[in-house]
């Protein structure tokens, strides 16, 4: 749409008004999750990266330490919140047919249905699209954006945007390296170019090599708890 | 950006107003490439599902038989354009920013530029998004949807509108099926239910594999020309 925007001068304002009241409403959710203590992160990716699975994964393994819920973001099916609630945990389906991402709104809602409770972690599953979820501040404490290693290693530096908004690079499906042509030192020095500061973790979610580093971060995290209004 | 139609309900009538000019402009592409036998495809599909790769092969494996020019959409970078220039083949790279798909519009200025010869094939690269170039038509013989085997076997469903918009569907990254959990045949059943007529096509652009059937639907359509005004 941004483009679009560009070429009919009319929608340039009514883009801007757009993502204004959307920001609006994700600080209203930002100070809700302050208020609460509830960690929530907006997992942002490419569709098939692995989003899903690797969610199951944490869930499974953390479940004792950590109380986590989920908003599941797709333009169709239930199946991902299907395999969520499997798990044994909270999650809520948001279907968004012809769109294209999550907004703070559909948040708002999706949160007052599954009330997350004090102290706990709210993973928000975006629609599986590497381009327009990077407009959209839901109110999360981080964007976490997953690259699986079958997608290339060019990646950050063609999608820019999403990579420069996400605090986290989870570098997924490394099991797979042995079968692909993918220099990971070159896909985090991508990273790095669009943004210097980015955290990355090598990650299988199907064999759970590298997930302990991931867990830790978001124990960190989840225990670290941002003052009201200065929660970016 | 069509949920936030729905959510904003002034922004309804603009969405409609941008779909229907580029519709008019899809049509005069369309018309001009009906004029000259120029058979354009326009290739959708996830970041990283390997249209680029797929386009390197087709283009070296069929330069005696089929003139091919390409323009390739990105977000950022030339990448692309560098990697089909080194084939020998004409290209145009058109960068689209934040911009989340190409337009009929962009692909017109592609095209003068490019000025491809009559009874060439026009290949068009769109930005790697499974989600809003579904919505955009640039005035092409047909949509092909490139679907990897690492991303799943629901993505139709989960998609289903880039599916239902496409002719072809191109099972990619086939050998790498005996390091995956994919069923292959519901991933087929899952694009027919939401498109029955859906042509598809198993490949390997890495290994060649299955490329035959699908340069021979290739060659098929590039010498078969559609009246104008009925070429859709």
């Amino acid at each position: 749409m941004a483009l679009h925007a560009r070429l009919h001068g009319t929608t340039v304002a009514l883009e801007q008004d757009i993502l204004a009241k959307n920001q609006h409403l994700a600080e209203h959710n930002r100070d809700w999750f302050a208020e609460r203590g509830v960690l929530a992160l907006n997992l942002v990716s490419s569709p098939g990266s692995g989003k899903t699975t690797l969610l199951e994964r944490t869930i499974r393994d953390l479940h004792e330490q950590l109380q986590i819920h989920v908003i599941e973001g797709d333009q169709a099916t239930i199946n991902d919140a299907e395999r969520i609630r499997a798990t044994g945990c909270k999650v809520i389906q948001i279907n968004t047919g012809t769109g294209c991402h999550l907004d703070a709104d559909m948040l708002a809602r999706g949160v007052g249905q599954l009330d997350p409770p004090s102290n706990s972690v709210l993973m928000i599953e975006n629609v599986g699209n590497l381009v327009c979820p990077a407009l959209f501040d839901l109110g999360e404490r981080a964007k976490v954006v997953i690259l699986s290693v079958t997608e290339g290693e060019d990646k950050p530096i063609k999608y820019p945007h999403m990579f420069k908004a996400s605090g986290v690079m989870l570098l997924n499906k490394i099991d797979l390296l042995p079968h692909l042509c993918f220099d990971v030192e070159r896909c985090i020095d991508y990273a790095r170019q669009v943004n210097p500061g980015i955290q990355v973790f090598r990650v299988s979610a199907q064999t759970g090599e590298g997930m302990a580093d991931w867990y830790e971060w978001l124990r960190s995290k989840a225990t670290s708890r941002p003052g009201i209004k200065t929660a970016r």
